[in-house]
Order: structure tokens, then C-alpha cells, then sequence
């Protein structure tokens, strides 16, 4: 993992979820984001869920990203106890094809949003906590939102190469 | 609500619950045990609700009944905070018919479970909540179990007269 | 199986059920509380099926755990002959994903309660057969409730130390 | 109801279905097959539903069409105890627009099958129930089969009128 | 297949649904019930399909049993041109479980009744045909509800033996 | 309905359809394209809706656009029949939402298509009738297209002045 | 691919789609249509893929067919910039079996109409875009829609000679 | 709508989106944000919706709230070409209850991420747009997430005050 102040924080139920998981990681490398990665589950250490979730900003962090699978509660429960942006991974479990984990995270109430990407999405989610740094004001932003031109350029590139 | 040692703590994501959630409460009025009702919500107030759960055994409650609707956390999040059976009542709101909640609840992971209802179901909530009580040792026990019976009887007495 | 007198019966529908439901009985071993398992199918044994819930109370159970497939129906057909809460387990079959079991022992109707835990979720209707007892009075509950809470704390534990 | 001896045993879980279920009746009606109609709960009655079920056959009854909503066991307990063939209606309650009428009735278990027709298809109940009666042997049979030609004939003919 | 008077017409779409249907034909055998077997296509060859349908009560058939896939169109078009009594099997596909089949086949409209089965019950449907035959008056009815009852206790018997 | 030789013919399983069906024909009126209105249905009248099918072509129409709901067999059905393109519109029924009607339509198996529209897009259905009539050869295919392009001019222009 | 003035152009949003969407390809062959094949990403080059269906007309296409996975959007936009009738694919994904994929392709909104085949469809999709040219006038348009009459007579005796 | 420098553009496929879209500028009103609304239709206005997405980085947006329903590709294609973060709205239609939406919006392919809210979670949807902007460095990042941690409090306060 990395080692200046983490910017972003990524955060999972269980380390069964890190192979999924795993993915938004490697997204921020290719974009020079610094993170931390851990386990944090709202069932099993609801206690220390909710300090990370509250001492997050203060620490540095600026957005989390959050990954879990079923009854998925991490993101929304984060999501209650930061201000941060929260960003909810559905992570798919054996049965049900994540359906559940998906509606778990995204169906928050209103007053407590949790930015959801797709099924099994988590190399979305690093990509969308690089956009949200790069909104920002300040030199690091402008890199970023350049970097993010960059990387879809390419992403246009390789699919052109595809092409006939 | 009612006046000696609750002993069912009902508790609801919000007030706009209660129309589903009082059939909860009735249930326990018709069956003489006694109960509290409260809105804690997981999401509005994460440390409360946590505390809620953290000391709903030594107030003496024995069974704890959480409805909410959407991605539903607060049956799982109270489970994971007490060694209390948990009762979730799946709130169906205006879109998805339930199927959000009812998932939200029921697909807790291995370690925390949650007794779900079926979608609304709070009155089934109130009479299950009945049933643990009655499950235990002691006269107190022992009287639910009997009402419970008479409950039966009562339940297979109407339903015959219905038919020809 | 165990030798005192067992306070759990998990019943399924078919022996093919057994590699799911065994995790509730594995789940009842940790906790030390003596359990029965038997197959008592509802669809081709259903007299057997009846006296079972009937008789259960009164051979000394105080729960039982039912785990069924498809159109289950052995955990409500359970709860409607006996006053003892009945822990429905939806068992997942080739096809559906489980959610037809899900819905058969979920749904149930007002007046007919069933405590319903996820999708092939034997191991958490263990652990709330577990809590059930836990909140009945006298030594052994009190017991169970400080089990409980060991378990919880381990869980705790062992989530924590797979963090950073 | 009708006089001679009936040939269609029709049930239904709670006299709350009989708006649906009424609609296998009338069918009947029109074409002559008399027929009875019962409220015989699984849930609230289930010793008297399986003594309905095990005495169907000896009473001359030689089709049952049997009506429940949610968690509907009615027609697959029934078929567990007869030899007759049993039709079953998922009847929609108010949330999940009778899928879980659905999934419950129709996914039943190999050696005991249900005959379902649609989500509140009470009307095709009563019509499968006479096709069922006129497949078999002897005059009453043969009349049956062609009244339902000659009803097929008027639903196209019904149909064509209704053609540019 | 079998040689006096067929009484089961076992159709299916595509002789790629034979694997699935062949349990029709062996509950069929064990019942000492004759049928035919035969590939009919609604939708390659739907003149034909039509003329299996028209002329098969003519011909002596009592039952016919449809298996399909996807959007299944075989038991209900049957099931328009025949007074007989048809019975649905939805077989799965290699997407979405079987539920295009079931909602295909089951939520025929009022006036043309399918009788269902579950996703893939093609044991079921064969037994369900058999029901069909030994609810109708003369000898080899009674002889076949005898044999239904018979297969009942057997499955009870057999469902025992598991038990401890 | 319009008087020069109809180049689509619309229809559907039962005259209630019309209120869905008929933003079919109002979409064709705008485009000037001509067409017939019939109810042709599967269940009811099956030998009438092949021959519909059968005749199609050589009555000189070039598109078919069929509605129908629940089990949805008529598109399909017609598909099979007819070498011309068929547009299947799922007519939404009481329950379900369509989504029996859609996946009855949509799911066709390999070799007989049917180009089907979203539930209820009757006028999606007419537009593409217009669509696939333009992609010819001929004067009044290109008069098509143009009408097409302006079409989608006007569609743009609409809902560019409901912008700020 | 082909070579002489390409009638179809099939498109897709990703090579990993190719495995399916061959199959279209494949059906054309057998028919006879020239046609072309890309990839053409919605997401990674949109501006491309706006051009490619606002030049696909005036380029010499007739019909596009496209395939798509996930919130599957190639379909819907080109159908927003093209004239001609576009085919869409619902290409299966990992999760959710492709009904991710299906609802997002078939559910247009009103004006502009995507023809929609099944999940992984492309062979219909194929078939499909033959039975729009041969809808057409001119010598090309009867010699498809001959080829197509005899394209289903072989379909239909193939059926047969499966049959017993 | 309000008057400086707007840093969220909030963006509909349609005015009848409105009613549910009004909610996310409802939210930013209350957190003092200034924002743009518009229609942007992605299927009426492909090119001037490209334009939109491509010139908003630039015009000095910040965020993009994006609602759409169906097949909604609005969101996702702004996504496309845009480094700015964009957020999905699914608004539910008359049919599917919003399910379509939620799908076509969330279920992106990886390299172009969407953050949903829930079905119709537009209030959410203007909070979690105020939460990024609060993510960034600055002086006004500052003071917003200041204002995000008093809007919790009283979200807390107020459900604190409808506890008993």
C-alpha cells in the first residue's frame, strides 16, 4: 500500500472482499492516488466501523470507498457518521448475483446519499474517488482532472484499436 | 405504551414506520407483554442507535423488534451490538414493493443473525417476539406458551367459521 | 448428535438439505446447546410432519430450526401446530437462486410467524436458536447471553486482526 | 353453491380470497360441474386441511383447486395428502404482485406436483379442473370434453366479432 | 417408448429439452401409464404443432405434457387447440434460471388454462398427468389412484428412512 | 383506420389491448405510412392468427406489429410464420408490470426473431415499422427516411426548448 | 467479413462481446447479406460512435445491429442519431445473467425504438436484420424474403426429422 | 434558479423528470450551492448532450447530477465525456417501478463510473454532489463540509425529537 497522507480510504466487510476490492486499489496506483486499505466491518466491530467512519476527514482522508456483499451495510453506516463522499461497492456473494448487496447499499434513505457503483464495480469506484479529488480546487486537482483527460483518451485509443 | 419492565423494545428507522410498526405493538397488547417503542435510526443517529443496542439487555429487554424500509441497516446493526435475539421488519416503501428492505434485512452474513418477517409484517414481529418469551424458562414463560396455544385455538376457531 | 436433553430441533425437508444445515448444528456445538436433527419433510411425510411440531413443545424443545427448498413449506407448516418460535433456513436449489425458498418461509401470514434467515444462512439460525434460549431467565440463559457475547467479542477480534 | 354431488373440491387459505377464487366457481357454473367451496387454512387449520386433503378422494371429490396468497402452502400440503390432482392459484397480496403466491405453488418438490395457472388465474383454475374431469372415461367425461370444444369455439368466435 | 394406446403425449420444442423431459416419461413408466414422445415446435413447424394439438383427443390421448424454454410457446398453443387437459413444463435455459419459461407458460389468459409445474419439474409433471388419469371414473382410474396412493406411502417410507 | 394498401399490420391478443396498441397506429398516421388494425389471438383463435401470419406477405404488408400481454405468445407465434419482420409490443397486465409479457416476447429462440419494444412502447413499435419500411429500396423508402430525419429534428427541437 | 457493399453494420462495445455477436455475423453469411463488423464503444468513444450512426445511412447501411453489456448503451444512442432501424443485443455479463443488459436496451423511451432480441441473441439479431431488407422493395428485397421462406422450411424440417 | 458561478449542473432527459429532480436542487439550495438545471436529453439531443458533458469542466461545473428513467443512458454518457464526477438518478417510470433505471444507470462498464443514488433519490443525489465539493481543498471545501457535519447533526436532532 502506499505511503504519503492517504487521500482516500478503502474500507471492506470482510478480507474475502479483497479480491473484488482489490481493484480500486490498483486504479488509484495508475493515478498516482494515495490510499489506505483495511477491514472494517459494521457487523462484526460496529464500534470501530463508526470511529473510522467519524475520524476519517480529520485524519485526511477525503473520500471512502466502501465494499461489502448480502444484508451490505458498511457504505450506508460510513456514509451516516461522515461528511466525506461515500462510495459503496456491491461485492457479489454466492447466491443472488450481488441483487441484494446492490439494493443494500443503494436504497439509502433520504439525507444520507452513498455513491453506488455496479455489481463487483470496485475498479469504477477508484476511478470515481479520483474524479471527486480532481473537482476540487488547488493544483492536485487540476493534475488529476488532467490525468483523468489522459486516461480516457486512452481508453478511446484501446477500444479504436480494436476496431476494423 | 406500557407501564412495567418492557421487556420488547420496538424501535422503528423513523416515525413514518409506525403505521406498519404498530401492528407490533398490538400484538404484544393482546398477548399482555410488555413493550417500549422508540425511533432510533441507524442513519440519522448512528450512536444512539449503537447505544441502543449496547444496553437494551441489562435495561432488561429481551427481545428487540427493528423495522425500516430501503437499504434497511437498522435490524443488523442492532444485531451486531447484542447478544439479544433481533426481529427486522422489512418496511416496503414506495418503490420495490419491500424487496429492497426485505433483502437489506435477511441477508445478514454468518455471525449475526437477523429473524426476518415477511414484507410489512409486523403484527407476525409482535406474536415471534411472544414465542422467544415463551420459549424460555420459568412461569412467566410458561404463561405465553399457554396463550400462545389459546392464540392457535382462537386463529383455527375463526378460520373455521369462515368456511361453510 | 448430542446426548442431554436436546432444547433445538432442525428438521429439513430431504437429506440433500444436511451440507446446508449441518452449520446450524456446527454453530449449536460451539455454543454448547443440545440439539436433535431430523428429516421431516413436509410434502411426503406430512402427518410425521405435523406431530412433530405438535409433540415438540411438550419432548422438551424450546426451538426449532427448519431449512427447506423451493416451495418450502416445512417452517410455517412447523409454526402453525406449535407455540415454540421456528427458525426457517431458505436452502437454495439449481435453479432461482434460492430466492423461491426465500419467499415460501418469509412471506408468511399474519398470525403465523416465521424467523427467517438468509438464503443457505444455517449457521446464523444456529446462533439464533442460541440467542432465543439466551433470553429466556434463569442460570442457563444467562449463560447463553454471556456465550453470546464471547462470541461477539471474538467475532470482533478476528475481524480486527485481519485489519492493516 | 351446488347440489349433486360435487366433483371440485375449491379452498382457499382466508375468505379474503374468495374475490379471486370465486372466478373458478362461476366457471364451473357455466359449465355445469358441480362443485364445493371451503375456507381450509395450512396455517390456521392445518389438521383439518390435511383431513380435507386425505378425505377428498372417498367424499367423490376428483379435482381440487386450492387458493393462497404469500407464503401459500395450501395446495402443495393438500397434494401431499390426496391422490387427486390439485390446482393451485397464487392469489397477490399487497406487495410483490403475486410472485411469491407464485414461486411458493409452483415450485414444488419432485413427487408432489401442483397444477398452477397464473397469478389470480382463478378462472383457468375451474376451467383446467373440468378439462381434467372430461379427460377421463365415460359419458359425463365425453359431455365435458365437449362443452369445453364448444366453449373454445366461443371464445373465437367472440374473438372474430371483436376483428376488424 | 411404450406400445398399447398412448394416453400422455409427452411434446417438447427442441430434442435439446429431452434430458430435462425424460423424467416425464420415466415417472410415466413407473406408473405403468403408455405415452408417446415426440420433438413439436410452436415455432418451427406451427402448422404441425397445431395439428398434434387438434388431433390429439381423436387419437386417444387423455393428457398432454409441453416442455419448453425461453419465450415458451408450446403448452399454451396446445393447449388452445385441445379440449385435453395440457401440462406445463418450463425448462431453463442457459440464462435467467427458467423464469422467461415459467412466466411464459404459467400466466396464460383467462379462457386457456396450462397446468404448471416448477422450472424444470419434469418428474412432476409426469406424476401430475398420472393424478389426471386416476381422477376419472371405470377401472384404470381407480387402478392408477390406488398406485398414486401406493407411490405416496412409498415416498413417505423412503423420507423416514432418513430420519434418525 | 387508413384506406391505401397498409404496408403494417397491427395486432393484438384481445381488443383491450387497443389503448396500449393504438399509439402504434397514431405514430404511423403522423409518418403517413399505411396500415390495418385487427385483433388476432393466439389463444383464441390460433388456426385465423396463422393464417394471418401465413397471408401477410402476400396481402402485400411489409411489417407486423403484434401486442400482447402476460403469456405473450401471438408475436412470437407470427414470427413464425411470416418471413416479414414482427415487432412485438409486452402489453402490461394487472400484475407483474410486463415483465411476464416482455420476457414471453423477447426471448425467442434461436431462428425466429421478434424485434420487440419496451412494455407498453406501442408508439416505439410503430416508429420502428417506419423505420424498417425506410430502410429500402425505392422512392418511398427514401421519402421515409427524410421523414425519419426530420422526425428526429422535431424530437430534438422539442426537447431542446424545454431546456433553460 | 465481406466484401462487397455492406448492407449490415454490426457493432459492438467491446471485443469481449465478439464470442456472441459472431453469431449475427454468422446468420448473415448464411443468407447472403454483406455486412461490416466494430467495435464502437458508447463509453470509451463516444464522438466516434456518434458519427458512426449519423454516417451509417449515407455510408450504404440499411440496419445496424449492436450489441451491448451492463447499462448497455450503444443501441439506444446510435438509434438516437441513425435513421435506420437498429438491432440490439443484450450481451450477458458476469452478474445478473443479462437482464442488466436487456432492460437497458429494450425500455427506450418513446421516439426513439430499439429492436430488442433475446439475451445473447445475436443469431436472431442476424436473422432479424435479414428480414428488414427483405422487407423492402426491389429484386434483393424477394430474393431474402424467398431466402427467408426457405430458411424456415428447413427449420422446420430439421424440427421434424427430430421428432419420432 | 440561482445566480453565480454554478459548480453543479443538474441535468434531466426530460421536464417530466422534474418533480423528482427538483429535490436535488431543493438540497443544494439549503447547503448554499449554486448549480444550473436543464434538460439534456440523450436520446433526443445526442450532440448537444455530448457537448454539454464535454464543455462542463470547463464552464467551471464541478459535479453533474444527472436523472433519467428507462433506459436511462443520460448519466453514463455524460460520464463518458466528462472528468468531472457524475451523478445518476434513476427515475422510476410507470412500469418497473424504477428497476430499469437503477440497472441502466449503475451497472457501467469499467473505466466510465456513475455514482447512483437510490430509485428517485434525487434529494440524495444534490448531497452527495455537496459533499464532493466539500471533499476538495479550499477554503469553501472547507466551509461546506462544516455545513455537511451541522446538516447531520440536525438530521440527528430531528429524529432524536420523534423518539419517545
Amino acid at each position: 500500500m502506499s505511503d504519503p497522507q492517504p487521500l482516500v480510504g478503502i474500507v471492506m466487510g470482510s478480507d474475502s472482499d479483497w479480491p473484488v476490492m482489490e481493484q480500486a486499489a490498483l486504479a488509484l496506483d495508475e493515478l498516482g492516488v494515495p490510499y489506505e486499505a483495511d477491514v472494517v466491518s459494521a457487523h462484526r466491530m460496529p464500534q470501530e466501523m463508526l470511529a473510522y467512519g467519524q475520524q476519517a476527514a480529520e485524519r485526511g482522508l477525503r473520500v471512502i470507498v466502501a465494499g461489502a456483499g448480502g444484508a451490505a451495510h458498511l457504505p450506508g453506516m460510513l456514509a451516516a457518521v461522515t461528511p466525506l463522499p461515500v462510495i459503496g461497492v456491491p461485492v457479489p456473494l454466492r447466491y443472488l448475483d450481488g441483487m441484494d448487496s446492490l439494493l443494500s447499499i443503494v436504497q439509502m434513505p433520504a439525507g444520507v446519499p452513498v455513491a453506488t457503483v455496479s455489481v463487483g464495480g470496485a475498479r469504477n469506484a477508484g476511478l470515481l474517488a479520483a474524479r471527486i479529488l480532481g473537482a476540487g480546487e488547488g493544483e492536485d486537482a487540476r493534475r488529476l482532472r488532467e490525468a483523468m483527460v489522459a486516461f480516457q483518451a486512452d481508453l478511446r485509443d484501446r477500444a479504436h484499436a480494436k476496431g476494423a
